[in-house]
């Protein structure tokens, strides 16, 4: 029996690592320079325990590399006008340079009010409208960060888009939509694909590069994969489950990210890499 | 023998005279409760003879349908921020409703720059990042002219989008791209086609809807088109050629637009409703 063919993985662990230890030396840099580090303000509405957790391992790695974060924890019971208002309060002050609301805020907030109370230029999780149509068009501007971390991951191993045929499952503002035009403007032939789609296994049966990035579990599965086809699991569902069903789409893929340790450890490094750059820039380097 | 197949004609020449009549009625409406009418400012770089042929005809429906048109005609010489100092000018003036920038404005002018020196409020023309991203996201905002025609006219002939496989050939900043966002926001699997787009046939071979978007003469053939699907030619090439091959294409799909009398009224008459709709707005009403 010839042993079973195994996917290549993306280590976005190891990648990751890398990024980090470059946006701390520049960092470092920064800070020497000007005499200010980096800092990340933090925004959270409420106590949701994935949120709290979140937000904690972001201010870690941020310390960790030099970057300071101050932590806005406001409760529960916040307006969106309040969240507005402390928003557009830490865009306008000097000593942060980029700003993260912690997201979902939950149903009582107009979420998209309190995205584009962030000065662009401090936009470092990039989830602004201006930040989104930069991405679709090409023109200066920070990543939406997972989508960020995914293109850095491709381009790490080398994946040729141009031409390609890239299906992305999901549509979200922050995920979905923007990496599909990331994908688009490096000469992909992108299809969207959601809950609405008909027969995914066929769209993804034609996939050479597959973005998943829905929220449900292992919803794609090995059989549905093109062989050699490059897997981008972005999902991130209870129980360390992608929206990849890993063991059998790693029979197939070329390559593959792991989940844990593919696509999540990319997202907080590019936050960590456009907090410093939002730095640089504000700071005249 | 019997008689070929004959696809449905999507006649936007009468359903853009229905919009233009209601949009007419409106103006009056805004004339007579505000003793102000509804204004578009025409902004003009140099004097490619297009482009002054489509600015001729954008005011000459202004005025028949009561809206007050204001021409702003530039030297081919104007400098990027010359223009950006019109528009802002014309963004800030309160009897100008609506900026139309015709575009392409030549190689000397960062026509992005431009656009962003319209007020979002005042963009009727949706070519704004602004109202890109809110098309894309389903927010309120103006459409890009083009784009909003079409799916008016998918709309008008009960076309079914949800779930459906829909193609777009091409992927600029004011057509493909953001039409291919209203499609997916109802719920269309959306693929994005484009020059390095690989079996472009194959893929058009699958959709139930194809909007043609590229500027390449009777780039696509009736043999790719699935039959009974819904064929938007957005084209218009010289000598008045669409980017599908007319003759054949009608033989195969259930519905399709003509060149001209299609895509095109259905523009302008976008136009035109939002400039009433942005004066209505503005004077409170």
């Amino acid at each position: 029996m010839s042993q079973a063919h195994q996917a290549r993985l993306m280590d976005g662990t190891g990648l990751a690592r890398r990024i980090v230890e470059e946006a701390s030396r520049r960092a470092a840099e920064v800070t020497r320079r000007t005499g200010t580090a980096p800092c990340l303000a933090t925004v959270l509405v409420g106590e949701d325990p994935a949120s709290v957790t979140y937000v904690r391992m972001k201010r870690n790695r941020c310390r960790k590399a030099g970057i300071e974060s101050r932590q806005v924890s406001l409760p529960a019971t916040t307006t969106t006008a309040e969240l507005v208002d402390t928003l557009t309060a830490l865009s306008a002050d000097p000593s942060v340079h980029g700003i993260l609301l912690q997201h979902p805020v939950g149903p009582r907030i107009d979420e998209r009010a309190a995205f584009e109370a962030i000065a662009p230029e401090k936009d470092v999780d990039g989830v602004t409208l201006s930040s989104y149509a930069a991405m679709s068009f090409g023109l200066p501007g920070f990543l939406s960060c997972t989508p960020g971390g995914i293109m850095r991951l491709l381009d790490e191993y080398d994946v040729d888009l141009a031409g390609r045929r890239a299906v992305v499952v999901g549509r979200s503002a922050i995920l979905g939509k923007p990496v599909g035009m990331l994908l688009l403007g490096r000469d992909a032939t992108v299809t969207y694909c959601h809950s609405r789609t008909k027969d995914l296994p066929s769209l993804l049966r034609e996939a050479d590069v597959v973005v998943a990035a829905v929220g449900r579990p292992e919803l794609i599965r090995g059989e549905d994969i093109k062989p050699g086809a490059v897997v981008v699991d972005a999902g991130y569902n209870p129980g360390n489950v992608g929206d990849v069903h890993f063991d059998s789409a790693v029979t197939r893929a070329g390559l593959i990210t792991p989940v844990p340790g593919g696509v999540g450890p990319m997202t907080i490094a590019t936050l960590l890499e456009q907090t410093v750059t939002g730095a640089e820039r504000q700071l005249g380097l």
